[in-house]
């Protein structure tokens, strides 16, 4: 029985590490965390660069191979130190560390049979290890609920959009046609897309006078497109600020609100605040 | 008199399936003309590059007269099953299907006499079968209501940008002339809008040192001028926003919601509101 | 004596004809000069076209010189027709409208000099003709007050944009160097300027890794920037629509505007006010 | 004794001149350093370009030593006129001062070495003069301290920025691959910056079809997110200006400002306030 108890014990101790942060060794685990998704990125990064890949091989290769040990080892405290497994395994950061574990053990399979593009996406599959940061940035939840609550207004900008890159690339495609860069409809759309949004790249670019005509009107469209989605985030987020209470008193006589944060008196009736 | 009755009835529930969706069966042909309506765009898009409909020509031809039909079919029907003919006719969304109708027609007897540009031009009109959808996009409203309000402030506004670009295209003609590819006044406008919309292709700049310095005033005026538009429409939206009830009082009598903040009475039934 | 009347009352309803709207001479007057002034515009950009000004150079000249002496009479008129001929000639609008005269005269006396460049100067001032357009926007007052009271602000926004742009010029111009575009400070900061507004032609880029680096700074940086100027207008404007006086009652007694409106009251004098 | 007072009249004379502006002498040093910096600024720029350089060697040198000594004599009067040497050598504007005086210094030791690179970047610390200007910019705070209030939703956004680009950078060189430009991950990341913050170069931009189709989501990303800076910063420019007390009354009794409009009692000591 004390086994068991022992046992209950470590585990729980175990699920404090990984899934709290109040304990010292909780905010250790969480920082060597953090500092080995940061490492592993830039070691992808690195190897993506070809003469530093030729260069230090084998130094980001055992990197590589530390740091997944590292995360498989964390994947399977994670699972056995909590109560339901699967909550874990089929939760969003679950799969997330999945992946950031699978890809190098993936490689040796494929090493043999030298598919070499799927080899590739593999590794790089390891770039949405940074994804498990998301798990230590709470206030992404202010954007996330901005986002959500002005999900209609998008998608009819976003519907609103489309159409106008159909419409407009088609009318392009007609005036300019291939010789001049536009070869189909959906190259045409495509350069209305980098117009509208006022990116620009210059690899397609219209020729003809009619056609800069068109381009004209197009990129001032754009203009006041790009207010567009700035006026619905803009006022969402005037919302959720203003959301925030400030200040929750009531006078405890009158009952009057929007007291300032340093008020001592009822600004309606005088009367003593309560201040806590 | 029975037939007559029955006839009636029959067109009564076609114009429920037609113009409503609250059937089974009104949402079953939404649907499909929502669908067929995305497939003809597609279509439109595949048949416009070079490659592939040389070699899937037969499926492309084919595909579009399933469509063309299907379409015909549903503009008789909506002709037939409405009161007054006239007011769909004539409507906007009248015209826009009609056009979503007879380009294929239309191209049987363009076909003879060779003229290709006409041709080209009358397949690409197929493209405008995607304003069809605008019927199914009622939340569009809100954006157009939102620019409506501010009509002035947007002709002044574009007023400016006109002004600016005349001015602005005759300087830079005058500075940097035809050899470094400011061949006209109208060339000239057209880059002095692609640099004030932030667009900025590189098709054409400015080379010399005192262009670019003109250049940059322009770009710095763009980024001021980008502010205008974005500003129209943000307080427009959020007036918009305001008018969306804060007041949460429900009728007692009827439930109704969306009381001004000082009405007494409700305004759907009358009732006395319950005011604290 | 009559004679005397005579001629002031010629002098008044030509007066009423050119600065007032409200009779139909005045309207007609004012729309013929409008239809002048866009026509005027046209001449000079088809002018600048080289093929068409070959083509028909010598409808452009005719054209032009027609318009000339009708502005010529324009300007005349303004001047006999006013009291104080001085308040309108030193005014902005007598400026323009000299402007809009002047060149085609000036024009004759360049010509035997073959003074080119000068030559197309003068030619080219003729596009100021559109700032007699000015006169005919009213509602741009609206926009010109906005940007008034945002002025300090703008102020501050353009010195940090100067220095940014002058210290990220000086980093980029050493980093990359002018081996890879980057030839003086000048024309580093036209690049800073060129990446900052987000315009980005191209003509110039960072070739280096670390000038690269730094370069994706910039934009990101230039990203926040952006929003400053459309958070000061913004803000600007949101409070130009609330100074508008929604509420149009006035006081019966002190004739006192801007009532709220639920007011019972004036809030100039404490009359009651007439709600119907 | 005498000697020692008048001692101390000079340096608290020499210390209203410098740090005042209150003053004739105080406004007069001020507009002279002004100068001098702008002055400063513009002769490292024109030494940047070649071909002037060579033109006018002596006298920019020359220039620049005269420059150099004013600002070594105004460090040393900064210095001697403050109570606490300390506390302005090391504050912002010390190390400024200094970093403003010692490059030309530092180029005469650097002259025998033959190290170039060094050298070259002495010259261009020069630069960093301007922030000198940042004293008399005092406006300034309004932004800064609307920035800082805005720090956290900054970092996120910022945080946002920098995990999509790693994403979709390792995305887009899976995709188009060293071939088509994007020839490593730190590469494609450059990418996706400059596509995100809509600069749009060109130097580097997607050939694939399906390139083209993610770089267009990605566009349209860049055109969302482009919104949050700005929604960010708007509403809290919004917050300063409300911010700014509308209502000047003090507390006639505890002399408390920041009272709402229709407070009768002050906040902070309750009594009876004087309204009108």
């Amino acid at each position: 029985m004390e086994n068991k108890k022992d046992k209950r014990h470590w585990k729980v101790k175990l699920h404090e590490i990984i899934y709290e942060a109040d304990t010292p060794e909780g905010k250790w685990f969480d920082i060597i965390l953090i500092l080995a998704i940061i490492a592993s990125i830039i070691l992808v990064m690195l190897e993506s660069i070809e003469s530093f890949d030729t260069k230090y091989h084998d130094f980001l290769n055992i990197s590589e191979w530390i740091i997944t040990i590292l995360f498989t080892i964390e994947y399977i405290a994670r699972i056995i130190s909590i109560k339901k497994p699967k909550n874990y395994i089929f939760s969003f950061y679950g799969i997330i560390d999945l992946l950031a574990t699978i890809p190098k053990y993936l490689s040796l399979i494929f090493v043999g049979t030298h598919a070499l593009i799927a080899l590739r996406a593999i590794r790089l599959l390891r770039v949405f290890r940074i994804l498990k940061l998301v798990r230590y940035s709470g206030a992404s939840r202010i954007l996330i609920s901005a986002l959500k609550s002005s999900r209609i207004k998008i998608i009819v900008f976003l519907f609103v959009v489309i159409l106008l890159t159909i419409i407009l690339g088609t009318i392009m495609y007609l005036i300019e046609g291939p010789k001049n860069g536009f070869t189909s409809i959906p190259q045409s759309m495509y350069w209305a897309i980098v117009t509208l949004t006022t990116v620009g790249y210059g690899d397609i670019s219209p020729q003809t006078p009619f056609g800069q005509f068109i381009a004209s009107i197009v990129m001032i469209l754009g203009y006041g497109i790009i207010a567009v989605p700035t006026g619905i985030v803009t006022s969402e987020l005037a919302k959720t600020d203003n959301f925030v209470p400030k200040n929750t008193q009531h006078c405890p006589s009158c009952n009057a609100e929007k007291h300032l944060d340093n008020s001592i008196f009822c600004h309606k009736c005088g009367e003593k605040l309560l201040n806590d």
